[in-house]
């Protein structure tokens, strides 16, 4: 054998942070895709090896291993010899037979039509915004009736969290639920709070949703809808409670504040402002969920942003609200702000 | 005010890093978007500021701002303040005035062509193989060229290692490159040993660019190249060294069995056969980059994995060759296998 020499081990930089970075749609694409294949269902009804999750997926042995691999590394398996298992989360959220099932917001997460505004992001950064002109934000647009359909499982702890800050059992509450979407937030506060009133205000095509979902929590009697965009119908008034859940990162400052005016002149004095949104600190840079979302805002909105909370505090002012304060609804990557009218 | 009540604090499952992975995407293609924008350059240039370096990128502010927050929370830049600077490795590798820059393997690592491979990840699973049939895999396909001219920045400092390792200086040696594309293993030899010769096998139009880069390295008297796929062409024989580095991962056991048979009967005995190769651990999910490294090629191959220590010793057994000893090439993840023949 040619003799060899081996050097002490230099110090070398090396590109591993680039090459990982590279790879990391990979992620996205292979949670996709064990969604698609009913994997983490499969593997919690019972089967445990490659071949056996493969003949239960209807896929191939070594696609399926490889998979199964992949998922362990990224922490949604465990494996121990080459049998796979669930962990804690995927139970609770990958297998669809768990009530907590999250596998609408992988599919609307990782669909095309989100990817795709990421897919030339020079241009997007060029243009400072959506090259489609709108990203998501187009009126009436079908992504909204989807993305309601899609995120119950991912916003119903938060709305939950929610709902147990401001929902105060026990008082009389006229409650407008803007942008309602899913209309989980609402519903959580009429389901905890037996005197409470919801309005929900959002497109017609997307209340159907909420008006849904209202009618499986049982509150369908205290639960009813304003069709149209927020910005432009008469949203009533003498509301106690406003909660504005993960809207007002879809647009820049100055509307804000117009909309904030607005949900002013319709609240009662004393009442409560509940905003619940994911806010980084004022670094911008952390903590990495909250700070990270900037992007998404990027790539679907015109002048979006993941704002800090002394931007919102300066835009409750400016509408002419009082103080406002953060309360995180750790473990869960948002924070609700509650801010006095 | 209403009165607000805040539980304390609830263990709760939270599907964050569902959240987080259906994002990952996002991560791939802001480096890309970064690396068209010559974002790193203009700030190694003396851009900090969103407004200076949009200014120079020709983009907006408010994307260049959210792009650079993005970048620095995934480590690709530091911020203090507003300002933003480059992180060593940024400096080294993005910044095309370095001599390492490396902006052409993000290039080809985050091209359509091979993001595309990714896109129905379910599809690849059920099949067990690329959906176009062939991947990558095409013969004279100039994807290898791209990747032939691309890969030099990340496989330099490999190449070097493993010259470092193998090349004898001060002893005559015939050494055959094995798939040789950008020809930097053997050229990486031939510098370090002047009385290597080097003998490169590769498709006509990639071994266009070894020879180019066989004689920017000053050694093209001594590097020679044999056109046509190293499984169809004679390949000569009585080589001191061969060296197969990033190709058995391409195929499956079978085929690389075969093509080791073939390399036994061209070496001389007591010849050394060096393999570079991204080794998982048995376990195959660690480390975490090689083992990841199975998923490329599930999506751009139809055999080929990233294979185990082992699995490699049972294919150089099953050629003929002697025992192997592995090589860590720390910092790097890549792995360097010595086999005797």
């Amino acid at each position: 054998m040619t003799n060899v020499q081996i050097l002490p081990e230099r110090q070398q930089a090396t590109p591993s942070l680039i090459f990982e970075t590279l790879h990391r749609y990979q992620h996205t694409m292979a949670l996709k895709a064990a969604i698609d294949l009913e994997l983490f269902t499969h593997i919690a009804a019972g089967a445990t090896t490659p071949a056996v999750i493969a003949a239960r997926c209807a896929a191939s042995e070594r696609g399926i291993r490889i998979l199964c691999d992949f998922l362990t590394i990224l922490g949604f398996l465990r494996k121990s010899g080459s049998d796979y298992s669930l962990t804690r989360d995927s139970s609770l959220f990958l297998d669809q037979h768990s009530p907590a099932y999250a596998g609408s917001v992988v599919g609307f997460l990782s669909s095309p039509v989100t990817l795709d505004l990421f897919r030339d992001l020079a241009g997007v950064v060029r243009s400072g915004g959506p090259l489609n002109g709108s990203g998501h934000m187009l009126p009436d647009n079908d992504i909204w009736v989807e993305f309601a359909n899609s995120m119950v499982p991912m916003i119903a702890p938060v709305a939950d969290a929610v709902a147990n800050a401001v929902a105060v059992p026990g008082r009389r509450l006229k409650v407008l639920d803007i942008a309602a979407g899913h209309g989980m937030f609402g519903i959580s506060v009429a389901r905890r709070n037996p005197q409470a009133e919801i309005v929900a205000v959002d497109w017609k095509n997307v209340l159907e949703v909420a008006e849904r979902n209202a009618a499986r929590a049982g509150v369908q009697d205290r639960f009813r809808g304003i069709p149209g965009s927020v910005f432009e119908v008469d949203i009533e008034s003498r509301y106690d409670l406003v909660i504005v859940a993960n809207f007002f990162h879809c647009f820049d400052v100055p509307t804000n504040i117009g909309l904030l005016k607005k949900v002013w002149t319709a609240m009662k004095p004393g009442g409560l402002l509940a905003t619940v949104e994911l806010v980084p600190n004022d670094d911008r840079i952390s903590p990495a969920i909250a700070a990270s979302f900037s992007m998404n805002m990027l790539g679907a909105t015109n002048g979006g942003d993941a704002y800090t909370f002394p931007e919102f505090e300066g835009m409750f002012r400016a509408a002419g609200f009082d103080g406002s304060r953060m309360q995180l609804l750790e473990p869960l990557p948002h924070a609700l702000i509650l801010t006095a009218r």
